[in-house]
């Protein structure tokens, strides 16, 4: 006896689905059954990459346990799959994608379909922005992240590590900034050994980790552990007690930041680090004698947002000297268009139609834009807003072919006012994915919110069977369930 | 060296910080030190509760270790601290009050600050519902969330066990009730000895359990397992196949009704029960032929609010019969004023200013009222929506007296669309607290929620420290933080 619902159901299973989509793929129903026992990974003879390529054979080891969760012994079965990826990173997408095409019937027998698939990213830069300064993450939680990162082929953790609340970073050049600007200068903080964790770990999954140390506003936390470093405040001719952003008069403030990020670059191996630069208060510099007069001696008259371009473009050259490539939020461009050509400008403010304005001047400009303001998921709201997330249209704008090219990829930001571990995995999941199918599928092929509706529904099952809490898109049930409280 | 934050922090505990707070308390600064190895938890002597009561010797087990989450040797302390109840509830409800009042220094030791509290709740019906058919959630999530509602002195939990999409209940008298009409019917259903479990643990929490079996709409689910129960809707003059709700002209109808509620009565002890009466739509009654010349012969004309009307008194006789209160949802009495006096109206629609208008109208026809509309908490916004739930005044409506003392509580509603046991935690605390100290508190004192804010960030820190992931309110740290993933 057997009901016909009339709900959607979130474990109606097609073989083929995937997420995010790939460029172009044809399956068959001719199904293969797979026999975990028999079943290994293996590096083609032609391979570049052989055994030992660490990268591979932990993801091997991984993708193993993903793909056969709860093995009993299944039938024999002959045959075998291939894949090949131009490099490393690219293999490791398409272990993710084998993996989400196995499954399971009743008897839980492992199958996979005849499946022929190429794919490839749209965008190279496919990042997600997690916030440790309003909240701190254990490490825990950020590894968990990378994880369900990957499974939706997200490859940037762009990690805003400190802010005004607090500077959770253990310098070794400067530890007194986390031990008086962290919450706790023993628990709330990430030592050296956490951050290697972390980038490691990322490393494993292809994900890049991009380190953000904001400046000159967003820097209160700064303050507590280096003196002098902030601007102080006037009321009338008397310093008010209170600091402002980096005081960009001293040159014991270019020496200090010089030192830190020599440091930083030293760190986080990537090739790009993440300046800051955003929404600046210039009423502290505006009270402040010293900077006034400094103003009248560079000529900058009362154009404040000349000087947070002076401050930029040190911290920029000194970050160039380190052989580092910046990325800054748009507010730098905004107050200043010349800046080194390299520079990537981070698109955070704005409707959708203001963006989009942003988008075709910058590009017109020949500079290279990473896209935000989208996808600010730490706004919720009622019901499925997933969909917002997945209607975004990135190339959308008026500008040459050249200029979308410029384009490089767009980024899911969790700010952390209201989340911390309590709450992060279910929010982030499954509606970064909807982003994510964005950065790197065809938009033609996904244009459709509705047909990607049960796609998702069952991807996020799939999350949920990982272990990563991801909470429901609507009514309905997954074959496993969360069983945790 | 100690930096002075200048962002608000959650661990300037106060000792004593309460939630809800209590009607009256006076402490003062001289503390005493506990030592768990000495601390007992003992029965007075004039106590009419005695060694052998389960619910308290249970009580005190469980408080032990709230209150010493990680002990470590402290100091000898002599004296005692007694707390006089009425009620064995009562003397619940001042366990977990006193528990908060415990506190920790930096080295560990465990105190309390000579405190006197007299206190009693505003209302007697403290409720929160949880929708068991929109997504399942196992039974662990229920029995945790069990825990965290004691915690904020909730006392009902109103479980709205099935609707359209889902069928859990495990009946013992319509097994096919769950078999067909569950999402799964091994894994998604709730035993007999499941809802025992969930009913004896609430009992030990001082919390009772309302079952809700809502009809005669809100039944798809229920149709699968039990034929002849929905109402076939028409096409024309042919059954198109789909059906409505349940079907009141049949005498079948209200055998099946009479013995389910008859299994119900017996497997729930409460005196109250939930018969929903909520939403019904009329299109398929309109359409089909049986149903319009029953109309016929009732002389209710084209009226089918009568036809709901005869069908809910129908519904509420088989339960009076079986000796338990009826609650209903508010739309019953918005069509058929005439309904027996006992029953308990349930508001769930409208604005502030509709709502106010139906407590008036309700009260003066001298129905008691339960209030829901403004705790509709699946509802969520970006932000501190907390302050929304904390700001409802019950009371503020026009009416006598008299008519205040009909409304006997509210309820805060997790309707179960978006929600499964992924996410329902971190949304419903302490967003559901912020309505507990609405129910419990003196309004007078508790009317600035400025003030509430950092104290229900205190309480929030203590549910994480007990285990629950209750989500942050804002920026900020706890000591112990959730370490989970």
């Amino acid at each position: 006896r057997v009901g016909v619902s009339l709900w959607p159901q979130s474990c109606d299973i097609a073989p083929d689905w995937l997420w995010p989509l790939p460029q172009s793929f044809t399956s068959s129903t001719e199904r293969y059954p797979l026999n975990p026992k028999a079943f290994y990974f293996g590096y083609g003879r032609q391979s570049a990459a052989q055994q030992d390529c660490s990268v591979l054979d932990a993801a091997f080891k991984r993708y193993f346990s993903l793909i056969f969760p709860d093995y009993t012994s299944g039938s024999v079965s002959a045959g075998q799959a291939s894949l090949n990826a131009e490099t490393v990173w690219g293999a490791l997408r398409g272990l993710e994608t084998f993996s989400q095409l196995v499954y399971q019937d009743d008897f839980g027998t492992y199958f996979v379909n005849k499946t022929e698939i190429d794919d490839f990213p749209r965008f190279q830069f496919r990042g997600i922005l997690l916030d440790t300064s309003r909240h701190y993450l254990p490490v825990q939680a950020i590894l968990k992240t990378l994880d369900a990162m990957a499974y939706s082929k997200f490859n940037v953790f762009h990690w805003h590590i400190v802010d005004d609340p607090s500077f959770p970073y253990q310098s070794r050049t400067f530890p007194d900034l986390s031990s008086t600007g962290a919450f706790h200068p023993m628990t709330h903080i990430y030592t050296q050994s956490d951050v290697r964790r972390v980038i490691s770990h990322a490393r494993l999954w292809g994900i890049r980790v991009l380190p953000e140390f904001d400046s000159p506003g967003h820097t209160q936390s700064w303050g507590k552990g280096q003196s002098d470093l902030l601007t102080p405040c006037y009321r009338g001719s008397t310093p008010s007690g209170t600091f402002g952003p980096v005081n960009p008069v001293l040159p014991s403030t270019y020496q200090f930041m010089a030192r830190l990020f020599k440091e930083v670059s030293s760190v986080f191996p990537d090739s790009y680090i993440h300046l800051g630069g955003d929404e600046v208060d210039f009423s502290c510099w505006k009270s402040n004698p010293d900077v006034r007069a400094f103003m009248q001696k560079m000529g900058f008259g009362g154009d404040f947002t000349k000087l947070e371009a002076f401050y930029m473009e040190k911290i920029v050259n000194i970050t160039s000297a380190l052989k580092k490539t910046s990325i800054v939020w748009q507010d730098v461009f905004d107050y200043h268009e010349r800046i080194p050509k390299d520079t990537v400008l981070h698109i955070w403010k704005g409707t959708p139609a203001s963006y989009k304005e942003e988008l075709s001047r910058m590009t017109k400009a020949g500079m290279r834009v990473l896209l935000a303001a989208p996808w600010y998921i730490n706004h919720i709201a009622y019901g499925q807003d997933w969909r917002n997330y997945y209607t975004v249209q990135p190339l959308n704008f008026s500008g040459t072919e050249e200029q979308k090219k410029l384009v490089i990829g767009g980024e899911v930001c969790m700010w952390g006012e209201y989340v911390d571990a309590t709450n992060l995995t279910p929010r982030l999941w499954p509606r970064a994915s909807a982003a994510a199918e964005r950065l790197w599928s065809d938009e033609k092929q996904t244009s459709s919110v509705d047909e990607a509706f049960p796609r998702l529904q069952d991807f996020r099952c799939k999350l949920v069977r990982r272990g990563i809490r991801a909470e429901p898109l609507h009514v309905g049930h997954c074959k496993h369930e969360y069983q945790g409280v």
